[in-house]
């Protein structure tokens, strides 16, 4: 480590300090125990270009602790990427491009949104797999054009959640060699030392996994740090992790190795104090020009490494133009030509008696043709869900060309993973399990939606429609969770038809997550007898009208459409004009033109009554208070379906009770 | 292995097999290949008493792997728990005692509710925790009244949950010696071979963790797993993994090792195949005679050893009197006498501005004297959460009488571990983290509703409110998932004084969860003026009215509550006669009298407003369509926490001009 170097590191250390300090709120202690690392990393081995953020091939790097965002805004300022220095002046500060946690930003350099522990590194893991997909799928004799590392840096408390335990034991399974973690291991959490609650060995449980360990290492010496890196990519079997001893709030006399160190700014007594023990006399946010040189430089490297690729990549082009064709569109995000057309070929196979589960995997199976770069799986329930492509190829460690992903049963991973794939860019990711597990990946399902990425969710067994299985797994509330999120498009088709027009809304959703929630058991066709279009895609529309002038609204998704149906025909019969509207999609319904939603809901017509097999809670902003919502608000039961909804009440004879009770005797 | 004991083993996999095989529905594999681990611990080892089933030192038996409920059912009835035969004839039936998946049921023996993977095994370490505290606090020299183990028999998909993976670290790090996991290593799951996904060396990573290791033995050989459990009872410092080398569907000709095994019944033709193979000569749900006997003979032991620990615990009350009346109490779930009162001491420390987390610190330290079984922590959060108890001495592996637990960042765990400790019986457990990571935890918090247990949430920072920490950190639509989940008691206090009362709830609510959602930033105290009770147990009530002849209604709760207010009396100012209800818990409301709430939310005035830091979804219930919802129905923002509530406009002004909206000129 030269003076420079130290010159450099102390640079980040201090640039962090004043940040945290200026916004009199942050985490100094990371970035202070973390910079040699980061500097080592950043300098000697990341392959990035700060003029193109966006250069596809180069190396990833994911900050997992998130609370460390002073440190990466500080590499990125300093390695010279569009981060000015006012906006660390603005750390935390409304409308600053320097929030709390890192917020992904492709502009900037921000690969991801990180904060809520683990959720990072298993973006990593998600990252490294499209790379070595998109690898096994382009690269050529001579011509690696896909070819680059996701690093990963993490702290305890990534090393503690379950997410991280669930994606590094997938990544061992699948022998990522792309996958470089450091682990920040400095011993200390929030409550104090990790003594009483944090004794493992992290180093053993990750050679378990099949990941090759490197360390402990001494964190703060950069030559330990630049070694165990040159070692990391030396192995070509497996993903490193490098196990780092450092100390947080290095350099502070006060402070370091304690948990004070972690959560607030060091004070400015105790700033002067660390500027004094480390040797630094320059002012707050000052950089000294030798540092600022030293920066540039890598900089210059970096540029010269991307023109390089440029040219093989324009070399590649000339010779294979078919697949630079391809890698260009899947890298961009473009749907390839005639997708939506070859879709017109399965409606035939959708016109009959199904589940949604199954009208779904039809539809999956067709989009796997043309949609070359569509890739996923589920967490080991794939039989089930539906969310196999056949004849696509499993992505293993002895085959990274296939497209089928099995993640074990691990949702909570899965769900991040799939959040890296979208990040890395290059496929579209879809992700399977039952409903009901939604709740086991949460996290990274609001993390998609907070950062915009258009991954798909398949979520079968919808309701207690699920049966004999019962009520751990009969979901009730998860449908109107899934609703609650912002930036989430959940869509609960009635029919097949509508399955594969819920399928081209999520496809053609790039920028935003969209769910899909269907069922176990079969339903019928949905006979219109209309002829008209299914406006899925305006989230909700009259399905069926029995007269000019309905008196009721009879408003249901997915399962419970055809008892709207069939109750809205017996009412017919019994002199109650009704109109039955299906509303797959409430986000969708939504934002269309207020006329449109009028026509759907005559504003006028405040008899109302909401059928789902779900919580009620909500649906009043549609029914009105006075409006009748038939719904499941308690939990489910073990039987076959059609007793748990009999017994539940989710039937055509309450719709149409309900609706009679809302015409009193010789009002109809 | 006698010819007996496999005729037993048998028993269990047939009366399993034949459940299925009537219900058309259930899972087969898992019990056939678990048979033999079940038979031989709960033969050999477990210490129960089916007349019993409440006997408060029993060891404890956790299925994790709740799939295999009918081998559970199996054994109760076989062990002569409460379990008739006939109800495993009606295995997933309507009302039966015999669920898809194992309910939790007291009296019949079912110690938890499992299916949803990982849960049982960190439930199990809940109740590992609970005996060895038990143990500290209440044994005496030759009275060891509190000496038993909780045995798990978890599967692979247990195991690659990350739930598991934080509850196994946590177990490692504090050296729970009473805990015994039987693992079923089979090397199937739903996808397949667990070749592709799942190939780390799970005892490696358990001895990671701090666990003894015990295998690979042969799982299907009675004796192997005998001396196993032996073995694993002679360790005194840690926790024990048996892997035991198992096959799914083991019997079956054509299944055996296969997926298919896994998930549907074995079929008319493969059970006759299987009954040839395993040489099963007696018909559907019959079991031989001498097996009958068999299984009696431990009964008569459980019994015995019931009553020995019946004649200790009658010695012990005679020496300690004072120890048993505690001991007995705290079993039995009540609470100690007086403890209400002596919170009037604290309602002084309550009057000023503060923060409803800084108010829950307060009265949870006043708890503490007086609920002496008060035991909890927080996910690595205590300082922010304000959830640790002075005085009360941490509980860790150097010393088991403390009370303040420290979980790490593992909010999912945490969830199930307090669901465990409620299990076992004996404390009353308590769990903080801040409101976001409400998400890392849902399935533990669905489940203690759905088995009605009353475990305790301190969630913390619970809006835009939390400040710079961003959106990542900010809650947006956790408030409103809580209330979707049926069973949960959501309380979001608008002050100390409300905090207190809320507590009090939650303390009250022994048979289902609480959750109390609390404030980073500090509030005022709501000055009612009218100096009436807080009718926080009602859920909602009129906090203040500016007339009689109320034209308007005002709701809100938590931190809004004072905007409300002030909004009140700006209008008043404007001729504009309002009623500002505070609204902590909708749940409370909900069950009130029509008559109550017709008094706080009058019918006939259809002007409302409802203004809360969270989503609006939900609130139209009581505002109708017409009322104005003042909330965040988008992601949050990193700044100050004022400037947060400016920028997503939750302020009196905005109140104040939603309400002016509704009186057109001239009309007030």
């Amino acid at each position: 480590m030269t003076n420079l170097d130290e010159l450099c590191i102390n640079a980040l250390r201090f640039l962090s300090i004043d940040a945290v300090e200026k916004a009199r709120s942050g985490h100094p202690g990371a970035p202070m125990g973390m910079a040699v690392m980061a500097y080592t990393l950043w300098h000697k081995h990341l392959r990035h270009d700060p003029h193109e953020p966006g250069w596809p091939d180069r190396d990833r790097f994911v900050l997992s602790a998130g609370h460390a965002s002073a440190l990466l805004y500080s590499l990125l300022h300093l390695y010279g990427y569009p981060m000015p220095l006012e906006e660390l002046q603005k750390f935390r500060q409304l409308g600053s491009m320097t929030p709390g946690h890192p917020e992904y930003d492709p502009d900037t350099g921000v690969e991801t949104t990180t904060g809520p522990l683990g959720q990072g590194f298993a973006n990593a893991v998600g990252m490294a797999i499209v790379e070595r997909w998109l690898a096994a799928r382009f690269n050529k004799p001579g011509f690696n054009i896909v070819d680059h590392y996701t690093y990963v840096m993490a702290s305890d408390g990534d090393m503690m959640e379950g997410v991280t335990s669930e994606a590094a034991s997938l990544a061992g399974s699948l022998g990522l060699n792309n996958l470089i973690c450091l682990y920040d291991d400095n011993n200390i959490s929030i409550e104090g030392s990790t003594d009483v609650t944090f004794t493992e060995d992290v180093g053993a449980r990750f050679r378990a996994y099949g990941w090759h360990v490197i360390g402990p290492i001494d964190g703060l010496d950069a030559d330990s740090v630049d070694m165990a890196l040159n070692r990391a990519k030396s192995i070509k079997d497996k993903p490193v992790l490098i196990v780092c001893t450092t100390c947080i709030g290095y350099g502070s006399p006060g402070k370091a190795g304690t948990a004070s160190a972690h959560g607030e700014p060091l004070g400015p007594e105790e700033v002067t104090l660390t500027r004094h023990n480390l040797g630094w006399k320059w002012g707050p946010f000052e950089v000294p020009p030798e540092a600022r040189d030293q920066f540039s430089l890598v900089k210059e490297q970096g540029r010269l490494a991307r023109k390089q690729w440029q040219a093989m990549i324009e070399d590649y082009a000339m010779q294979y133009p078919d697949d630079a064709g391809r890698y260009f569109r899947q890298i961009e995000g473009n749907l390839p030509q005639g997708w939506e057309e070859s879709l017109e070929n399965i409606e035939k196979d959708l016109v009959k008696p199904m589940a949604t589960r199954e009208a779904s995997g039809v539809v999956l199976n067709a989009l796997a043709q043309t949609v070359d770069n569509l890739m996923g799986g589920s967490a080991d329930l794939a039989p089930s869900n539906k969310t196999i492509m056949k004849g696509a190829g499993d992505f293993n460690r002895q085959d990274y060309n296939g497209r089928n992903l099995h993640f074990g049963v691990r949702e909570h991973a899965m769900g991040a993973i799939a959040n890296g794939m979208c990040l890395h860019g290059g496929v579209i990711p879809y992700v399977g399990t039952f409903l009901i597990f939604y709740d086991y990946m949460r996290p990274p399902v609001r993390l998609a939606a907070l950062m915009g990425l258009g991954v798909i969710y398949v979520y079968t067994h919808d309701s207690i429609g699920l049966g004999e299985d019962g009520p751990t797994h009969q979901p009730v509330e998860q449908l109107m969770g899934l609703r609650l999120v912002p930036g989430v498009v959940t869509l609960r088709p009635a029919d097949g038809f509508e399955t594969l027009e819920a399928w081209k809304v999520a496809l053609k959703r790039r920028h935003g997550p969209t769910a899909l929630v269907l069922t176990r058991q079969k339903l019928p066709v949905i006979d219109t007898a209309t002829g008209e279009k299914r406006a899925v895609d305006k989230g909700a529309y009259v399905l069926w009208q029995s007269g000019k002038e309905p008196e009721l609204l009879i408003m249901a998704s997915g399962s419970e459409v055809n008892l709207a149906l069939e109750a809205g025909r017996q009412l017919k019969d019994k002199g109650i004009e009704s109109s039955v509207i299906s509303m797959p999609s409430w986000e969708l319904f939504n934002i269309q033109p207020q006329d449109y939603r009028d026509s759907v809901l005559p504003p006028g017509i405040t008899r109302r009554i909401s059928v789902e097999a779900g919580r009620s809670l909500g649906w009043q902003r549609y029914t009105g208070t006075e409006g009748v919502n038939i719904a499941v608000d308690k939990f489910g039961a073990s039987a076959p379906w059609e007793q748990v909804y009999q017994s539940l009440g989710i039937n055509v004879d309450n719709i149409v009770k309900a609706a009679l009770k809302m015409f009193p005797a010789g009002d109809c």
